[in-house]
């Protein structure tokens, strides 16, 4: 297959060319990449800006860098880079899980999201950090789950959101099919003060692991089993459509005072 | 009702103002906005950078500016500003439709989704661009909007996404419940190249509305109706979990040669 590669660390980043490694063996495999860390852009585009791009040697490969987001990457890749649409797209693999609410915020996840929106199959790939680890047990498995995706297929709008845990491959206890969490875990800012005596306000970080909802990413992840969700682009909530119509919502036209 | 509004167009935006001056009829109201445009940023937050504060007279009323993004006023908000969960949060009116798959990308729906994740009744609202328009007739179809849904309530993690359509108030021909269109339109990238004879991209512009989905936002708009679709946080494609399951995805515990 052609396969194109993303992520939202940067094109340098040790899990993108782990993936590279594995994935080169079988496909022919493009990799699209932003030149630098964009985590938590989630699905931003950009449109004030002009996206540039260039052919970037690194770790033993080469691919292209654009100063775009994942979303962009991955527009940019099948529109004007590759000007084809790939077979399939995999972004990551990502160091820190993206599970639950944290979905949302992922640029990882935002760029398998933007391919599944153009149709094109796509899995997301995050494995928590692990020093010793240099995801050559995940670029594995992603490389069989790659095979299954192309073997099986998905609805269209339809990719899958994997997470490996974090401890040694050893320990893994197995693979659970799972949906997103929906707990909102202890968020924070911390306030300080800067040395001109001004407030700022830094995000906190919380842990992405809650064991108490059944069937989810996080319940997995705490059970040290990979998990993988599939996760679909349309947003509507089909149930609350009838529900709505039953509000028999009134259009006042305007009248003299409006 | 404590109401907390806020945009992806910044504290000065004309939409965010005529909303406030409807619901302050009504309502105790709160404005917590980016202190520029933020569009197209999708469901960012800010990670590495410090969010900054400060209150600003504007438009005829005050409200609190932030550096963050529409997602990251909505958590500032009510943890750390307001220190309260308000009992609903409002986006907009952002100008320009927000349907289609461009609920993706856009900062007015993330910040409602934001909202809807804390378990906040939320309401996002787009007017296409009307020059003589000053968003008087859409601030107080949403007014009546916030009432029926105080009233009635929603499943919680389920927002409404409002599109007023661009025709003048009595050209409008009715309310409309609607999904979300998945039809992608035309997207280009402007290849151009700079004074340095160095390519660069930009994002073209795509019409929004698409009027041979059934039943959808754009088709809506397209007939000048306004577009309601109820839009639900939770990612999960829960009919793929059963298919995914028959995929029988072995677990390969990493040999001497992995």
């Amino acid at each position: 297959m052609n396969i194109l590669l993303t992520n939202d660390d940067g094109i340098h980043a040790n899990g993108l060319w782990a993936m590279e490694r594995v994935l080169s063996q079988q496909h022919d495999v493009s990799v699209v990449a932003p030149n630098e860390e964009r985590s938590a852009v989630g699905h931003s585009i950009t449109l004030h800006n002009p996206l540039r791009v260039s052919k970037v040697e690194t770790n033993g490969g080469w691919g292209y860098a654009t100063n775009g987001t994942p979303a962009d990457c991955v527009k940019l890749a099948v529109l004007e880079i590759l000007k084809m649409q790939p077979d399939m797209v995999i972004s990551g693999i990502n160091p820190g899980h993206n599970a639950g609410i944290n979905l949302n915020y992922s640029g990882t996840v935002s760029a398998a999201k933007e391919a599944a929106l153009m149709g094109i199959p796509a899995i997301a790939v995050s494995e928590d950090h692990a020093p010793a680890e240099e995801h050559t047990f995940a670029a594995h498995f992603v490389s069989t789950l790659v095979s299954k995706l192309q073997e099986r297929g998905l609805p269209s709008g339809t990719f899958l959101n994997v997470n490996i845990p974090a401890c040694l491959p050893d320990k893994i206890e197995g693979v659970c099919i799972t949906r997103q969490a929906s707990t909102r875990l202890g968020e924070t800012f911390h306030r300080r003060v800067d040395p001109r005596n001004q407030p700022y306000y830094w995000q906190g970080v919380e842990t992405q692991t809650d064991p108490h909802e059944p069937d989810t990413d996080t319940a997995a992840l705490c059970k040290n089993c990979i998990s993988i969700t599939p996760v679909q682009c349309d947003m509507t909530d089909y149930s609350a459509m009838e529900q709505l119509r039953s509000w028999n919502i009134k259009l006042n036209k305007p009248g003299p005072n409006l």
